[in-house]
């Protein structure tokens, strides 16, 4: 149930092998939930049949979509696997605390794993769209894990603590009874706030990404439910009638 | 050093694309030593090449030998990976214990840590060569690790546990340590963001103590530091500006 929650997201992957080998990782580790967001290689193929051995299953339910946005749509925590520590000021765990904080949202929410290009990980504005970084560490010298291998590397982690709790009690994270807002819910706020800031002249002299990724943060760690994302809508509605914009 | 002293072993492995995915999952986790026991596969070969990626220094230098117990010959500790319980006697590990002993023997003598057939493991007979084995847990119902996929996650927690123990732990990378606002700052803010949406309106029909509760809360999660709350504040500058309160 918890696992089923969670769901690997492949961004933009290169090779079709690589989506094979990455479902039969997942296979293993008891993780079913696969999702491709603009697969550069030929999907279905062969190659990924092939490698997946026996966890075509996977593959066969594998949905497809064209933008990560859209895949990450219903998750209300989203996770972004990159070996860059780079501009955007994400929190960046290791693995196994990144699996802790996923396996405990997943107990009543779904979850978003995501994994970039074979040669160029994920974008910035990828990344915006996550609320924490993994980081797996490999040697400075060769970081390049095969995409596959990175998504054992987590499975195997999820799994790992999965076996360990299931002694103890998972806990579901929130007791309250208010879902948390999706992830698209917040990017139309986010959109929203935008649009406003914009036509208040507030970006005019500054980088208007770089606000908004601190915007993002501010919220991020804030993590309103349904009753908040609704509140801090209504705000922003509130305040476009009162200046006109309506 | 210690890892110097970790070999990886592969026995009788048959597709010489897993040996290059295996050396490539050594080498971003530090691993550099590399024995084949009477490979299956021709070796060397362009499949192992080009799946090593970048890491085709750890084939050139790598050890053929005929027998298991050559390629263990001057090693005091040897592990067995192997997906299967069967009739000897071994103790068996998971991963993160295996590794964690591995890595107190490694300060001092070789290790072997060896891996067997894609399709059969280790037999018996080689099993017994083995001072322990380690089970990794796949589920019940689909064990079938990939043989480089098995390499990782073993070397995976190598490394995971050396560099606990080198504390060197991996910092979770946190931005410059702004300090965090003060209550009297976060009092002025709701004050603000209270006028603002009393002249909007914001407050006919519902208990204006109420909303404001909830907002406290929403942004008591997010615990804005000095540079949020000033963009917070600027932002409600910015609308009150263009809504012509000012």
């Amino acid at each position: 149930m918890v696992f089923e929650n969670i769901r690997i997201v492949l961004v933009n992957t290169k090779h079709a092998g690589n989506i094979g080998s990455a479902a039969r990782a997942m296979k293993t580790m008891g993780l079913s939930s696969l999702c491709l967001v603009d697969p550069a290689a030929e999907f279905p193929a062969e190659q990924a049949t092939v490698l997946a051995s026996g966890a075509a299953d996977i593959l066969e339910m594998a949905e497809v979509t064209k933008t990560l946005k859209q895949a990450v749509e219903d998750c209300v925590f989203v996770v972004g696997v990159s070996a860059r520590i780079r501009g955007v000021s994400l929190p960046v765990y290791t693995p196994a605390d990144s699996a802790e904080q996923i396996l405990k949202e997943a107990t009543v929410n779904k979850v978003a794993l995501i994994f970039g290009r074979e040669d160029r990980g994920l974008t910035n504005e990828e990344l915006r769209l996550c609320h924490q970084q993994v980081f797996i560490p490999a040697v400075d010298t060769f970081k390049s894990l095969n995409l596959a291998a990175s998504v054992q590397i987590l499975a195997y982690e999820l799994r790992k603590i999965a076996l360990q709790k299931d002694k103890r009690q998972l806990v579901p994270v929130k007791d309250k009874q208010q879902p948390m807002a999706t992830s698209g819910q917040m990017e139309y706020f986010y959109e929203h706030l935008h649009n406003m800031l914009d036509s208040a002249g507030f970006f005019i002299h500054s980088n208007p990404e770089k606000i908004m990724a601190k915007i993002r943060k501010i919220y991020g760690k804030a993590r309103p439910d349904q009753d908040e994302i609704n509140i801090l809508r209504g705000i922003l509605t509130a305040m476009q009638i009162k200046s006109g914009q309506e």
